[in-house]
């Protein structure tokens, strides 16, 4: 077991490299949740309306802005930063980066989307190479507040070819740019026992298996035991018959308990 | 040099096992052109004027929606496809895609851009495993009109992690779906002797040696003769003090002349 894991989130916004690191660990530690909600709804309406109504228990909300019908930065972006700064929870922008350093600068920076200017958190392969994070970096050159990247390290679907040496040479990358680059998207705890990564876990439910497209569930148990420090749920709360107040109680819970007797 | 490699365009009409790229055969050979130019442009004026003045000389327009701004689906997309009926070319949305099957298949099919509507062609990474595929090949089944995958096979920026085992099973990937992935974004003819996959290469410049971010260019000559079917030019066009119509037509010649010399 990585002393990281063993550490309090608390003990940890002392020594992390990356400023969006310790105002999330502050966030965490203040609100006590490891919880991340994937917001996977289709209208801008349903989304600003679980953004208030979970916010409170949540550390960390994940879009798809690109998923929104009827998007417009003024009706979408505008009201969710201001939810972001009324319940105090970050925006993940789940991007996944995956072009050469030139165009994901613009992808990131430009366009409706001008996704720097409002999500604290984004994430991008390292697969096109060591550009991808110089670009995205390039990127926040303008911008007066904290901003994180995370790397896809290791996927929940079936088949992934990010393993092993894949998952190795990510790793590497991250330590290019520490104070951007602040953790992973992955399985297990990563990183040598003195690097501090946030590890970021989705495929995380506790009711279901699969979704028949290839996406696999762990409970939340096996998740945090495993060195994750932050699970992503959503079909878990939103699916069909599901009441996403309660489901977010019960997976901050879940959570927050795997979490203290990892720590204690 | 696979046997492929050698077959005309025109021969490759009557035996390639994707509609999509029936289609895309048929176009090259009609216009003599295997040019796809990449409209990296950021507003939507300049990338319908040059759909419009470059539509003769490319087979191919790729194109990123997501950095257009004040993007809109009646002011982009609508007289996008138009241009693409009077000039007789694809359309190529480089959305790399790369998530897991049942977030791409929203992504490609709703919001604001409705990707799958509009776009002939799109391209993804096979790193999620399978479930990627299947989850954009059911977002087509309610298009009334081919549409093809192109997977990444390998990538023109420095550093790339698309290399040896990773290139071999995303060429594996390939296989679950003939007629639907039609091809691949790569440096070199990918596949089987038997096995007809278009290649479509980008980081081709005539001038150029790479952007600082990563980016690395390799002649029109060498990309040919390596066994691309299409090259992909963007700033070789429109770099600073370039004539967009001129290096167009330049591009278009030096391709058309490096795929004659091939299958002669």
């Amino acid at each position: 077991m990585s002393p990281i894991t063993l550490k309090s989130y608390e003990d940890r916004i002392a020594t992390h490299p990356s400023p969006l690191a310790r105002r999330l660990l502050k966030i965490m530690t203040d609100k006590k949740t490891n919880l991340c909600v994937s917001l996977d709804v289709d209208t801008k309406d349903e989304l600003l309306r679980l953004a208030d109504t979970l916010g409170a228990y949540v550390c960390v909300f994940k879009t798809h802005v690109d998923t929104i019908e009827n998007y417009t930065y003024e009706s979408v972006i505008v009201p969710l930063v201001e939810l972001s700064k009324r319940h105090n929870f970050l925006i993940f922008e789940d991007r996944k980066f995956a072009d050469i350093g030139s165009t994901v600068k613009s992808q990131y920076t430009s366009g409706i989307f001008k996704i720097v200017q409002w999500a604290h958190i984004t994430n991008a392969h390292a697969l096109p190479g060591p550009g991808i994070i110089d670009g995205l970096y390039s990127g926040t050159k303008d911008i007066n507040e904290e901003r994180g990247l995370l790397l896809l390290a290791e996927m929940s679907s079936a088949g992934s070819l990010a393993t092993g040496d894949y998952t190795d040479k990510t790793v590497d990358l991250a330590r290019r740019n520490r104070a951007f680059t602040f953790g992973f998207i992955a399985q297990n705890r990563l990183g040598a026992d003195d690097e501090d990564f946030i590890i970021m876990t989705p495929g995380v439910g506790l009711d279901d298996k699969g979704d028949g497209l290839g996406q696999q569930y762990r409970t939340v148990d096996d998740a945090v035991s495993g060195g994750s420090d932050i699970i992503i749920v959503g079909r878990g709360i939103f699916a069909k018959g599901r009441d996403p107040v309660t489901e977010s109680k019960r997976y901050r819970e879940a959570g927050w308990k795997a979490y203290t007797a990892r720590v204690k």
